[in-house]
């Protein structure tokens, strides 16, 4: 089956791209406007970027057929601040309460029953249910497609402080099983961690 | 716990990371140099962006001491095309094959005993075990950090030709079941899919 994603909708493009790229991890960013009204929204499109300095981006689509800057971009352009939290197991359907199409002055945290806590270096509150937040500062804004529907933005932070779970947190590693991370996949389906298995690396020298 | 990455050496900090942002889905790279001489590796640092046009991205950290760029990087940038083909169970195994340090002139292809296809589009070929191939041209790298170890580059791509296995493939739809994605964990371990749940989104209506 070859498709050209030209000849194919903006839909049906979406739904290539969310069926394929899978399991997806799930920051859960909040972020606050300046004029302190919080927001909480789950992001699929994510990933780190490097180690040096520590830095991760996700891509808020444009909104609808207006496309509208979603919430968590438009505080995140004001503030150049924003946390994103590790979505687990535990608080997985919060997360989905959050995800809803709400007023700008609704408050999700209280909405979804999860709980701000003040973070050390930046104004947006972090998520006190979840056992990772990672205190970011902007980066950069990178803008994609015409503006349109099916547009987006692709938000580049730089992680200015890490809170971990201390029962998650042994010399400097992550406990995974511990964690409970949920992937998400296309549609309304969400993973846990399945069959966890070891690949070896070889370590090949490079030839000079 | 409390970590300021600021006091934490380049390799902690990447363990915050790569334990922390998970399930991550792999993108296995191919890509050809302006001499003819094809490269395959897999990226986790890996996500999809917009859906018009459709468009990814992938960060290849810069290597080693010396900071040097990867073969894949090396290549975009020469030739502006790659392809991202997805890891699932079958291939697990022969995608880590290819993630060794070779020298450049080294097929990764042969040695995984992957098969190159040709692409409708691109330069680059596609893995013919993948089920699902994206053919992309690059949009820009933007350089992450001072380029020195632990920096690295975020490769933005638009895809310009899907490949999809015809079993996996209905009405526009994805079979996750069938695709089977590997996601990827710390250190040198996978995961399948593990429970697979649904949670309805509610349809709020945005107050105006």
């Amino acid at each position: 089956m070859i498709i050209d994603p030209s000849e194919n909708s903006v839909k049906d493009n979406y739904k290539l791209l969310i069926g394929t790229v899978l399991p997806r991890p799930i920051a859960l960013v909040s972020t606050i406007s300046n004029s302190g009204i919080p927001n909480l929204a789950p992001f699929s499109f994510f990933t780190a970027i490097t180690s040096k300095p520590p830095t991760l981006c996700f891509a808020p689509a444009l909104k609808g057929a207006a496309a509208e800057k979603k919430d968590t971009l438009a505080n995140i352009e004001e503030t150049g601040e924003f946390v994103v939290n590790i979505v687990t197991e535990e608080i997985a359907e919060q997360m989905n309460e959050t995800a809803g199409d709400f007023p700008s002055d609704f408050d999700e945290f209280l909405h979804a029953g999860l709980t701000p806590e003040p973070s050390a270096k930046i104004k947006p509150p972090r998520v006190k249910e979840s056992p990772v937040n990672m205190e970011c500062t902007l980066l950069k804004v990178e803008y994609i497609g015409d503006g349109g529907p099916g547009s987006g933005a692709l938000v580049i932070g730089e992680v200015v402080q890490f809170h971990i779970a201390d029962s998650l947190y042994s010399e400097g590693k992550i406990d995974t099983g511990l964690l409970k991370p949920v992937g998400r996949l296309a549609g309304m389906e969400y993973t846990t961690l399945g069959r966890r298995f070891v690949l070896e690396r070889k370590n090949y020298e490079r030839k000079k």
